[in-house]
């Protein structure tokens, strides 16, 4: 079903992090789905976390860690359970887990975050997780970040990774990361669960830097339904175990280390919308020409959650007008229509606001029958632009959706 | 398809107001999708149209016309086209129709109004409206708003009218409308098409003030897919021929006039709910203890809009960690989960941020398996409240939406 997109078939290891899986049993059991990271001292570990007003518990324990500034040592990441809007239950049941692996792997609780994924509402089964978290911590390995690519799926069809060697004036550097996706998928300011390790020396403020612009360039611009999840979360953890000398924003390794980090975190969140439910095409939507780039996206998320524009494009209809109205209708204000292109692909649409006289409509029908295509926008207002990637709407996201908990 | 939804068998004919239907094969042949509408001299006319940027060619004109304040004698309405994003030529072509309206009944082309709703960015058939205008001109009568409301329907399914006697000082006025839907609806500060005529005397900043009150709390509180359309338009004409003295907003009467334009505008908005694309669903969303009106609807709207909800809704699964979901994700700034509450028709959910003791799943399934139910959320914050009404998301919205120019 996945859109152009293959599982992972080589993820390299990060030195300083070894990863656990275990059967927890957490929806149903006989699947892995819980998954133990360890992180070597000395590690430096930011985070970024969904803005939905209704955070689960482990997105509010997380954010009171990180800004506690204990230095993290371990994550533990559960799927089948979301432990959101489970109230005062859920923070115990989560802090309960913290304190498990602690336990195993002698640290202070504090230093333990916790991510969970799945049901909204429905309580984690603590015990079951008690009685995993040794399994997990007896498998810990540095090769395993593909076993763990697979555990912290829910609906994915497929498991997200990616992985890159950075050259650096002190030699290369690995980035590695996982993601799960793939409906409640539209990160504004924040993420889905997302998990990125590199052993490149980073000061705290430089692995914050990195994985901002990281995301900002990556998973918030992707979109499968507009909803935004109560979990979405994102971390990197730059063990520095590569060496050398501290690496600071005014560093000139910086700039590669911070591309290397969002080709990663692009590739994820890519796949996640390549995986989107039920996606049969991948759609890459450019505006430009706007005055700012917020307007730009405004754009650009206006076309993509159109559910008329996603319909159309389910069905290769190049169904144009729809794509109109939703730049019509984003709200940018005293937008001119006569000031307004479109383009499907490499073909020329709508010049001034009104049809090329050259286009005709099986050109656009060949674009968007392909599995994967751009629609481009000019604004004609301005130099700023925004891209955002984003999947059609079929039969199937309606049919995973209204199956989701039967 | 359409939820508790039935043809309208009577609508009152309004005196001053004679209609004339046709066919003039403007999608395909052999349907009637012309109509003409009369309105009989002194007549005050008022309307209001979408917000969407790419607004139509009609609604350019209309707009011209209204703000030269020329007294309006005729509108003329086509299904299957909506000239919209066909630039200079629309203009054109919706100009030549309204000549040819005007010589037919001895008018200025400028007291004549263009309605059109359809496939956007195709031309519309001139000569072939050319034709068809005298045979609808022929038709004329005070009684035939019930085939001018099947005249006007695209995907609609069955046709919809509404139609009150209102009781005043000065004896019995009759109010009645028709209006279609049913796909890019999410009428913002506007509408879609719809017409309303009362034999009312009403002075113009009365008719102005009773439309934009009736619209507000109908056709602006609903929506099916949150797109706007490029063609909404919403007009009342008063007649005046139930004669009296001339009602003010100031008059004894108003009120009583304007909550029958409302409950006449009500009806309407809520049957194209009704009949939405796909709908299995009619559902209320009740929003209250906001601080203004404005963040209750941007709440209710969130909810109304999240597929996550419409599907599981379709599926008559009370899935309410989506509904949470779309609460959190709404914007509002600063809103405290714990003073949330959330109810499925009479069955308490959440109070205070958490699941309520009583509840169990069935209470909520049973609720949502209804064909028509409300989502009943407080925020907990202020006295400001909204309602909006909406549909489900179903595996036709997709095979309609999807198949709609094939």
């Amino acid at each position: 079903m996945a859109v152009n997109l293959k599982a992972p078939e080589i993820l390299h290891a990060v030195a300083g992090v070894r990863l656990g899986i275990a059967e927890a049993a957490i929806k149903k059991p006989g699947r892995k789905d819980l998954v133990l990271v360890e992180i070597a001292p000395g590690a430096r570990v930011a985070g970024v976390f969904t803005r939905n007003a209704f955070c689960a518990a482990p997105v509010l324990l997380c954010r009171q860690a990180l800004s506690a500034g204990t230095p993290v040592r371990a994550l533990l990441i559960n799927s089948g359970n979301a432990n959101a809007a489970t109230g005062a239950g859920g923070i115990e049941d989560a802090r309960a887990s913290m304190v498990a692996v602690a336990v195993q792997l002698a640290l202070r609780p504090e230093q333990v975050l916790p991510f969970s994924t799945g049901v909204i509402g429905a309580r984690l089964p603590v015990n079951r997780m008690m009685d995993a978290i040794p399994k997990a911590k007896a498998d810990l390995r540095e090769d395993a970040w593909l076993d763990a690519s697979r555990a912290i799926m829910t609906t994915d069809t497929l498991p997200k990774g990616a992985t890159r060697r950075v050259p650096t004036s002190q030699g290369d550097i690995t980035v590695t990361g996982i993601a799960k996706g793939v409906g409640m998928i539209c990160p504004d300011m924040a993420t889905l669960l997302a998990f990125i390790a590199t052993d490149a020396k980073l000061s705290q403020p430089a692995v914050q830097a990195v994985l901002h612009q990281a995301v900002n360039r990556s998973f918030n611009c992707v979109t499968v339904d507009g909803d935004t999840s109560t979990n979405d979360s994102c971390m990197l953890i730059a063990t520095g175990k590569a060496g050398g000398s501290e690496i600071d924003e005014g560093h000139a390794d910086f700039a590669a280390i911070a591309r290397g980090v969002t080709e990663v975190c692009r590739e994820l969140a890519q796949a996640i919308v390549r995986d989107g439910e039920g996606a049969t095409k991948f759609i890459t939507i450019e505006v430009g020409g706007a005055r700012e780039e917020a307007e730009a996206k405004q754009v650009a998320y206006s076309i993509a959650h159109s559910p008329l524009v996603k319909t159309a494009m389910f069905a290769s209809d190049a169904n144009w007008g729809r794509i109109i109205m939703a730049i019509g209708k984003a709200g940018v204000t005293g937008l001119d229509p006569s000031g307004v292109s479109v383009a499907l692909g490499e073909v020329r649409l709508i010049e001034s606001g009104e049809p090329h006289p050259s286009y005709r409509e099986e050109f656009g029908t060949a674009v968007v029958s392909r599995p994967e295509f751009s629609i481009r926008v000019g604004l004609g207002r301005g130099s700023a632009q925004s891209t955002v990637w984003t999947c059609d709407l079929s039969y199937d996201y309606v049919k995973i959706n209204a199956e989701y908990r039967t």
